[in-house]
């Protein structure tokens, strides 16, 4: 078996046989193939694809590469979430809490934000003291005691992904369907969750910028999670328009934390019942009732609890920007646009994401919405506020929400349009 | 600029712009973008193509990273040969000295053997004390005092083209006509030679399997000589079966000394003749008389003094390998296939050839042909003999040879098929 033999097949459009695919996968674990041949072969994936039984040997081929952890000995059911990455997407931390309050175990192994989306861990380390590195033994502990924990994946799990992804970062090759699927399904599959509910973004802000695109990715995914036992079911959710009021880390933490309050934007809070309900249910709880379990604050006690036993204090006073820019609505009419990708860079270019892994985030960088889409709003009012630490970033961010960004019509209805477009089990 | 961005693009089956690949050569050359993006943007490129601007863009590109060289202080025009690379293809051994006979000077910058395909440098190391290596200066010194030099080009050449070269050989992104058509271009419009003949071989023994794809490749390369001054013409010529009598090194130089003294195989004779006579026509020598400059021995003159002005002893007795096994013709009849790819990879086995880079080559190894495709064959007489220093790759050899690669038929007519195929200038 030599690398050539394989890049070439691909390249020619056949289908990798599985000993190609196993030996690809634990080669280039190992070293024996350079990034350089790993990097032709995923942009020739990208372009010629992967069939159903080569993604599903792909993603077992990955997660044998590492260890596969075991939540059997709780005593509730488990269920984990994953979003493809959005603008604003502050779901995780309102509800991993909420479902753990209704009777779910959540483990929660969460990433960073890499370019315009956001990442969970980057939100929650704008909380004064809250660590994301678990030791394996410290994250049982945390599920254990508050039924909920969101972490960094440790490095245990699926190495192959974990090199597959960043190399895929720098070469152009993370837009491929069987990639994308393959890598997130090995890390939730090897993480032993007992179901999985997949949020699939839809939009300008998302991976995916139209609804086939999005089914042909949640139906892979949700493919690949049944075969392996993992209970697995996908939302399409629109993502052409940011998620909530804030894109930013302690912006995003805020307005969670008004959302297990009982308060909090109506999308928000529409969303994480919808994917609580679908956890619960795919945990084997569907009698439970989130939509109390936000009302009668007992997701915020799970919530503080989290918190807390990652070092952090839910009572602190979140960072706040030193500067803001505030932009105000240039006519009377609907707000019928918001583009959530403009969003997502201005917030990136304010200092709320990086550039390159190794780059730091500021806490209180980002940008803030005092309208939504289907608002009405008047010429002269605040429409968006830019915030940063560092001012000279404000042109950068500006030129983002330039041209069509942002659109106010004065002859439009108001009203938004549906979050949830579709659902696949 | 930034490399993503140009990846993205190609991916995305956009054309490059000329200050997107001028930045790409030039920032792979220092080395400011990785091997692992060069190469998805290489197979990019293989699976989209790029349009004739954009080929033309990328080999001057290339050419700008380094010196170009200048013949015009010669008192003779000059006149270079390529061949895309083929089984038992010595044709450059006696055609440079034939050319230099007949009035023109040939500068040819050869290369070494990859894979099935032998090397003319591999070749000529086969006599004793010849060396491949030559300053600038050395190089115009033998082509001022013989006509002729046949050396390996120096690093100052296209150096993005000999990086791009290495990587495109591990990543399976060799066979993309404008990367093949902009690597051979880029090399030979730096060298300086004012006129260029190229052979482009077609068949299971060469790079381009059918007709179209040699034509296009042709017509490509062509094109980017004469846009760069360089009067360019290509021959399309058969490698379906292989050249001559002999594939491997000695063996080869041996041939070829025969046609130098008037002898040798009719195809290598014929193909020697084609490429000579069109070479002098570019070089403005439509006049001269190359088969004269066979019959006379002008031609062997020059191979002796080019040979020797390299250190090579014209008359020193060749490598013979250690070990022969002779295959016989199964039945009577006609020789109607002898696979050109087959002969190649059972030479490339016996040790004419290298896997890698650094691997040595035996001198004596090769294969050796009794009879011709369209000869009459008896059964029991010898068809083949292989040669080897080293026995143990007799089996693999033998196994090259296998199944249809070597086929008699009782019933066909004798007689061999056209070595020039077509021509494009």
């Amino acid at each position: 078996m030599d690398a050539i033999t394989v890049i070439r097949a691909k390249r020619d459009r056949q289908a990798l046989t599985d000993e190609q695919i196993d030996w690809v996968i634990n080669a280039y674990t190992r070293g024996d193939i350079a990034d350089e041949q790993m990097s032709s072969l995923a942009m020739a994936i990208l372009l010629n694809g992967m069939d159903r039984r080569e993604i599903a040997r792909w993603t077992a081929a990955m997660i044998a590469t590492g260890e596969r952890m075991d939540f059997h000995a709780l005593d509730r059911p488990t269920a984990d979430k994953h979003s493809t990455g959005g603008v604003g997407d502050k779901i995780t931390l309102p509800l991993a809490p909420l479902v753990a309050a209704c009777g779910a175990a959540v483990p929660q192994l969460s990433g960073r934000g890499l370019g315009h989306t956001g990442g969970t861990l980057d939100k929650l380390e704008a909380i004064p003291g809250w660590r994301a590195a678990l030791s394996n033994d410290e994250m049982l502990g945390v599920l254990r005691d508050s039924g909920a924990v969101i972490c960094a994946a440790g490095d245990g799990l699926a190495p192959a992904d974990r090199k597959l992804y960043a190399l895929r970062d720098v070469t152009g090759t993370v837009e491929s369907i069987p990639l994308i699927a393959s890598s997130i399904m090995s890390k939730k599959i090897a993480e032993g969750t007992g179901s999985l509910v997949l949020d699939v973004k839809v939009g300008s802000g998302a991976f995916m910028k139209n609804i086939e695109d999005a089914r042909e990715l949640a139906e892979t995914m949700v493919g690949l999670g049944n075969d392996h036992g993992v209970r697995t079911v996908a939302l399409l959710t629109d993502m052409s328009v940011p998620l909530g009021l804030t894109a930013g880390n302690a912006l995003e933490v805020r307005e969670s934390v008004e959302v297990l309050a009982g308060g909090g934007p109506a999308d928000v809070v529409e969303l994480t019942l919808a994917l609580a309900r679908e956890m619960l249910d795919a945990a084997g709880l569907p009698d439970a009732d989130p939509a109390r379990a936000l009302a009668d604050g007992s997701a915020m006690d799970v919530w503080r609890r989290m918190i807390a036993a990652q070092g952090g204090d839910p009572d602190a006073a979140l960072p706040v920007a030193r500067e803001q820019h505030v932009l105000t609505a240039p006519a009377d009419g609907v707000l019928t646009g918001l583009d959530a990708y403009a969003v997502g860079l201005a917030a990136w270019r304010l200092g709320a994401g990086r550039a390159r892994k190794e780059d730091p985030v500021q806490a209180g960088a980002g940008v803030e919405l005092h309208a939504r889409p289907g608002d009405r709003v008047r010429a002269g009012e605040p429409l968006l506020t830019l915030h940063t630490d560092t001012p000279e970033r404000f042109p950068a961010a500006l030129e983002a929400l330039n041209g069509d960004a942002v659109r106010v019509s004065a002859d439009a209805e108001a009203g938004a349009g549906p979050i949830v477009l579709g659902r696949i089990a």
